[in-house]
């Protein structure tokens, strides 16, 4: 294990609290608010809601292998020598960036058709990066982060390009009232997704093993926390939003 | 960690456990309830809900520590050496107090333009405000804790003035019948407000470091009890009474 200071530790820690507040707020959230939404729209909402309850409990369980992986013993933080198990990020990240994906496609409303073939191919994109961003994320040895990541940035691109050019295009038939926001929740998967990889590569900097450990667990709790429960309050105001629009042309 | 007498620290740990059948039983009164009130009413149900939801998962992580940081050995007081987490709180006000301004806006209706720029802004300033005050509250020196409770105080200050006025500005749009609730409530935030900068002085007050240990844990956990729980009740009574005048006039 990494040697850490005591407020390395507990600033993690703190960041894993806060990760769990906020995905049982936004689960709690999307799950009521879902009766506000017109019946085309309650399969997204209950699916944005389901990412972050799934987030919640991994979040639980990756908080108690932080506690158990250290010890405060007369002021100095030690190793228990029990592992911190970082399957579990891969594990919740296998579960939920799928249907991250398909709660984007089905607040879109588009064909039957488009939304099963978009979600198969996206959604198996999405698993596809994630299984091979795990090997390199287990590694300790930089040229294996390296060979890894690369791989796993090719289904990443390939999703990211999707996206941003096929929602684009099917934007026009979207609602005018809701486009703002579909165009924002566009740029905010970019954003967001963007994050994952360059927390990755922090490790192979040439950062020191504490302040790197550190800064990876924050990222990806931060970057959890805008690509979930952000996100998906944000595919709310859209199922919302597009409801409104559809009874007021009714 | 501060010496306590097994009283005081009983008494504290009392408070905590309070606190947190106060929050539990309020989230339960407010998402039970929300059915009760008109539909544009409900995201301000909702949201004051969300508040103690949060407050009850912290109030269990802020027990767990008080627990964790001292232990009764032969009938005597120990510290564990386990220190107790503050953060906890701040990382609950962080997330709720924006939530609970958000809240008194949504119960206003105002028009969504105006919804939307207060909420950011007294959303905004409500972060700052926290952010600003952390640093003093884990120092010790009396001086460093000054110069952050001052700088902490101007976005206070800002808040509290922009509610005073501004509500009062919207009262006169409000149905006559809950403009009295509305009232109360403006008062009260005031009031149950001011109560946490106050306890925050009490350790640079020269009281020995027990007494005023106990009394800030207190004094917190009441404030969060009236600013929280109290402050929800009161805002579903304000959308109950706008639903039920809006329903006669319709």
């Amino acid at each position: 294990m990494i040697e850490l200071s005591f407020g390395q530790y507990n600033l993690v820690a703190n960041f894993f609290s806060l990760t769990i507040a906020a995905m049982g707020a936004a689960t709690a959230f999307l799950w009521i608010n879902r009766s506000l939404v017109a019946p085309p729209y309650k399969m997204a909402v209950t699916i944005s809601g389901l990412v972050t309850f799934i987030a919640l409990y991994h979040y639980v369980k990756i908080s108690g292998s932080w506690s158990g992986a250290y010890e405060l013993i007369d002021g100095t933080l030690v190793a228990t020598g029990q592992p911190f198990n970082d399957a579990y990020r891969y594990v919740d990240w296998i579960l939920t960036v799928p249907l991250l994906l398909i709660e984007l496609i089905l607040v879109m409303k588009l064909s039957g058709k488009e939304t099963l073939s978009k979600s198969l191919r996206l959604g198996g994109l999405a698993a596809l990066m994630i299984v091979l961003g795990y090997p390199g994320e287990i590694a300790t040895e930089a040229g294996t982060r390296w060979l890894w990541w690369s791989l796993s940035m090719v289904p990443f691109l390939w999703i990211v390009y999707e996206l941003f050019v096929g929602l684009k295009a099917s934007l026009d038939l979207q609602p005018p009232a809701a486009r703002g926001l579909i165009n924002t929740a566009r740029y905010l998967v970019i954003a967001s997704w963007a994050f994952y990889p360059i927390v990755f590569i922090f490790p192979m900097l040439g950062v020191d093993g504490a302040s790197a450990s550190t800064f990876v667990q924050i990222g990806y709790s931060v970057a959890d926390i805008v690509a979930k429960a952000v996100f998906g309050v944000l595919i709310f105001a859209i199922a919302l939003k597009k409801s409104q629009s559809e009874a007021a042309a009714a």
